[in-house]
């Protein structure tokens, strides 16, 4: 076990340094891939590594690597990374904290004068929101073969943009081919995103694996009807049977407690005119377990709910099951690394699945990778008002640290 | 009793006749208030008017009346009137069929040589629908006092034209201020737009009166959150909160059976995206009851289950009363002329409530007034597939011309 501790203050101000591109007036981050804010932070990021003394080299997807040399540096790099990009009102922290807690473990080891033996690569990794350009978590997907670099290019923003263009626009269009090399180990710090560590007063989630998740897309059709002239039983309110859609996915998601969610978040009514019946009605549900049987058998659940209520309701509905990510684990080894880290660093911990994805999802299909949670505000996250504390980030920075020094030294 | 009859036949094709203005692909009718379409088929009524002997003449509303002499032109006129200009994806014949209904008794008393003691006078309202140019009634509402000519004027489409302008653009600005004079009784036809005469079997329906009606405007703020990452009990979703409190609305109609009808039918959620749980739900209640303290009791029982379930779910809920029409009841004598034709004439009648808003309703502010429903096909209006049968409508005209002359003969 190292003595080696990250310098909290220094990583809180370097968050806050980076926050100016792109700030928001309420105090959020609106810095959109491949946008003039994401160069900015960019270029920021590429000098503070080379002044850190790191080779900064970019790939064909603008992934920048930021590479320490290591005493052997024959060996497969240990990776550290994570995403500078945010969502159109996102926040400070969201990806941020996982590249600059990186930054943080560099400035860290040069100060200490410690060069492990593998080298170290801190990694940006382009377009992990997908709010820009989709689909989501671009770069890594094809650093690990989920997507072809021609896929990437092809994808197109609102005003027929491609991202194969913007990349050269802002000069990060890179020579390396992605993927061009392989990591020993890859390791990713990232605020919660949800309420769980904050509220049971743990610093450090050991993340054990992400969540599946099922996408489905419903469409309730009764009939339009004038909302004065129609009596209540002569209805088929499409609107109606939507409610009672939207209160049984709340119970078969609770039936699950506690790792069962589902959400019902975009809702769309035809023809939305306050005195009409409605006649028809679209809805998503996001339905999300740990554990694949679970997921089939809530999947299962669904669908009887909704061919009962669409029956009960007098009018028909339409399932259709657009997305499925099965549940996924990370590396055991680097877990535990995780685990043990936080132990010996006195931190209180516990094991966390990922409700949300992240790059290391797809790394984790081609690296050993691990990831660490740390306490958000609120569990409030793709917001501008996405908050954690100086204290919670030098914990992860330092659980992160010791974590690479373990795995180097294995 | 007069022993005179429409023909049937020749009134249904005149209503084909005058589809074909505005027609659309569906079969429907879009002619929208003061557009082109609106433009040839007031062209066409006026010279059918004044074929069928009438003076015609338009006033600063752009309404037609077209008059024909009675044997004592001093008495006031009995008129009948509906309006043509429809949804945007109406069709043909809400409205519509009261106008032509109002020719072909017209027509027919020409053909028998009958000439009525007081003259009559068939109207085409400008602007009943309310869809291009709110608010709907509205040269109904100028004659009957409820609007000012200039705030009707100043009425804006979506593309900022003036009603004023447009009334003067397909030369319809007429110059016989609004009003100019009294009618001695008002009678108009109507399709239901409801199922009940369908349903049960019925030709006529002797209105007699309108239901109140109550608008209200209701936010329901809970808190975003991450959709994968928020545990179900830490969630404040106010699209369950929304769904509960539109299941809430419709048992609180039901509780009121037969005559209260509830209707959520605009809905917008935020921030509407399908891995995000809803922060935010703005919808709206349509409340109809023809009994006004009946109405006041679902008033507060909506407000009371409102904040109930709000503090249930733990969302904030903002209610807004924004609209109010108060109950009213048709002439007696013009209902019980209305009821005593369908009987003479041998049809299946019953008494009926409107749920919707007419021309009748303003005109009965301040003249006697009377109105008949036929049936419609599934009781769909608002609709381009809004359709009924050739012996509905003639027993409606044939009601409506035995009305009038009975009124004429008092």
């Amino acid at each position: 076990m190292s003595k080696l501790q990250v310098n909290g203050e220094r990583l809180w101000h370097t968050i806050m340094e980076t926050a100016r591109f792109g700030r928001t007036e309420k105090g959020g981050v609106c810095r959109l891939t491949l946008s003039d804010a994401d160069r900015q932070v960019r270029d920021w990021l590429v000098r503070e590594c080379r002044a850190a003394g790191c080779d900064v080299s970019i790939d064909e997807m603008g992934t920048i690597f930021a590479r320490r040399s290591g005493k052997d540096n024959t060996l497969l790099p240990i990776a550290i990374g994570s995403h500078l990009d945010t969502q159109p009102s996102g926040g400070k922290f969201d990806g941020i904290a996982g590249v600059l807690s990186g930054l943080e473990v560099l400035r860290t080891l040069n100060e200490a004068g410690y060069t492990t033996t593998a080298p170290l690569e801190l990694i940006d990794w382009t377009n992990e929101e997908g709010s820009r350009f989709q689909p989501p978590m671009l770069a890594s997907g094809v650093f690990a073969g989920v997507f072809e670099r021609d896929f990437a290019y092809a994808s197109e923003d609102r005003d027929g943009k491609k991202f194969g263009a913007e990349l050269a626009r802002i000069g990060y269009r890179g020579e390396r081919r992605c993927p061009d090399h392989k990591l020993g180990a890859y390791f990713e710090l990232h605020i919660e995103q949800g309420p769980v560590l904050e509220k049971e007063g743990i610093l450090i989630g050991a993340v054990t694996g992400m969540q599946g998740q099922k996408w489905y897309e419903i469409t309730v059709t009764g009939q339009d009807a004038h909302a004065g002239t129609t009596p209540m039983p002569a209805r088929r309110d499409a609107m109606v049977a939507c409610a009672r859609m939207v209160m049984a996915v709340q119970a078969i998601a609770l039936d699950h407690s506690p790792l069962a969610v589902a959400t019902v978040g975009h809702v769309v009514v035809r023809p939305n005119s306050r005195n009409v019946v409605p006649g028809s009605v679209f809805f998503t549900v996001d339905l999300r377990h740990p554990d694949e049987k679970v997921l089939l058998q809530i999947d299962q659940e669904l669908r009887k709910m909704v061919a009962a209520t669409a029956r009960d309701s007098d009018v028909k509905a339409k399932l259709v099951n657009n997305w499925n990510v099965a549940p996924m684990e990370f590396n055991a080894d680097c877990i535990n690394r995780v685990r043990n880290a936080a132990k010996k660093l006195g931190y209180r911990h516990r094991d966390i699945i990922s409700g949300a994805g992240h790059d290391a999802v797809y790394i984790a299909r081609v690296v050993p990778t691990g990831m660490i949670f740390v306490p958000c505000e609120n569990g409030i996250s793709h917001n501008e008002l996405e908050n954690t504390r100086p204290e919670y980030l030098a914990a992860g920075a330092n659980v992160l640290l010791n974590t690479v020094i373990s795995y180097d030294q294995k």
